[in-house]
């Protein structure tokens, strides 16, 4: 099997980033320069009508939408352990996780910071207040569920839920209230920025902000 | 196993309702009177802490998020064929549209429907505007997905995507434009509506409107 991942540092490509270095399988990336608007030139929109990253070329095809592709490279690495396998106890669970993030979190987080260009820019600072409700109210459910004290989201190991999870959490960084102002989510955080293969996809994507304080 | 489905007519449980009808399964409905509050109340916040429909018990559990409902009730009823079975063809295809339905199209329908509850009234008008533009782009790109001639939206067979797809092209039923005002849709929706399963979904639930004509 072949992959190669169209990304941009940061960006939404950053779960499927991890998750592939996580994997430790063999794959390939193109860098989508956004600030030059490469996402939108020609060759881009052929793999990716939407105009957005990631892309992940699977064995020739290109697919999108970070979330499905997580589900997906769990179901093709079951070895892996990055999802409970079909019929375990947190089946459901997953699932029911990876589409929370999916659908309440992920979509406030882009009219958080495309309201002006995806809407009209004179109503941007009431989308963007909306937008910052639902985040926060999202962190708030998650700080939560975090509260028993599990390490990870789903189970009591890594799974694709927390590759979303973290990158969602970066998102709002420099938001009013970031994501590690709640306890249950700073514990969280730290500890997950702290795994090998999180380390080396910020070194891959040359990324240098939302890091563990050197000890 | 077991199924007990906590409902309100052509809310999201829609989706899980015609989807446990269409398998055959035993399953228990239990009626959640939104007009009435009741998925505020503090025993179904038990069951569901984010006061939504549906939730559905499996075996004693319960568990939210239609999307994640359709594709779990799909894995575990692999001889539906309402899902392509893992290393088929289609599945990659199934994730990205599954996905893509739950993350862009279904939240715009809460903003469209909810931008007054959910955030500031005096914004509401700006939050309905950004989401109507977001649903009909959602539904352009499924009228273009359409324009190939294909009966179902994954494959050549009917599956979970189908059952989210119309849900939600029915919730436009009274926007400025409504989904059947697109060409290929009109036609996907003439067809889904006319199946069985879809026709008992709206008797079990007293729905009357958005049907097929008499013949």
């Amino acid at each position: 099997m072949s992959y190669i991942l169209y990304y941009s540092p940061g960006a939404a490509s950053m779960a499927v980033h991890w998750m592939l270095l996580e994997l430790g399988v063999p794959f390939e990336t193109r860098l989508v320069d956004i600030d030059a608007g490469a996402q939108h030139a020609p060759e881009y929109l052929r793999l990716n009508p939407t105009g957005r990253v990631p892309t992940l070329v699977i064995d020739g095809t290109p697919r999108g939408e970070s979330t499905a592709l997580l589900m997906l490279l769990a179901e093709r690495h079951p070895e892996s352990g990055l999802a409970p396998l079909p019929n375990a106890t947190e089946r459901p669970e997953w699932f029911e996780t990876m589409i929370y993030l999916a659908n309440a979190l992920l979509p406030a987080m882009r009219s958080w910071f495309y309201a002006a260009t995806d809407g009209e820019p004179a109503d941007a600072t009431a989308i963007k207040e909306f937008a910052r409700r639902q985040i926060e109210a999202s962190m708030e459910r998650l700080d939560k569920t975090l509260g028993d004290g599990r390490p990870y989201l789903v189970g009591d190991r890594l799974s694709t839920a927390d590759f979303l999870a973290l990158m969602l959490m970066r998102w709002t960084r420099n938001m009013p209230r970031p994501a590690t102002s709640w306890p249950n989510l700073a514990r969280y955080v730290e500890r997950l920025r702290a795994t090998p293969s999180f380390l080396e996809l910020n070194k891959r994507e040359g990324l240098t902000e939302w890091q563990n304080a050197s000890p």
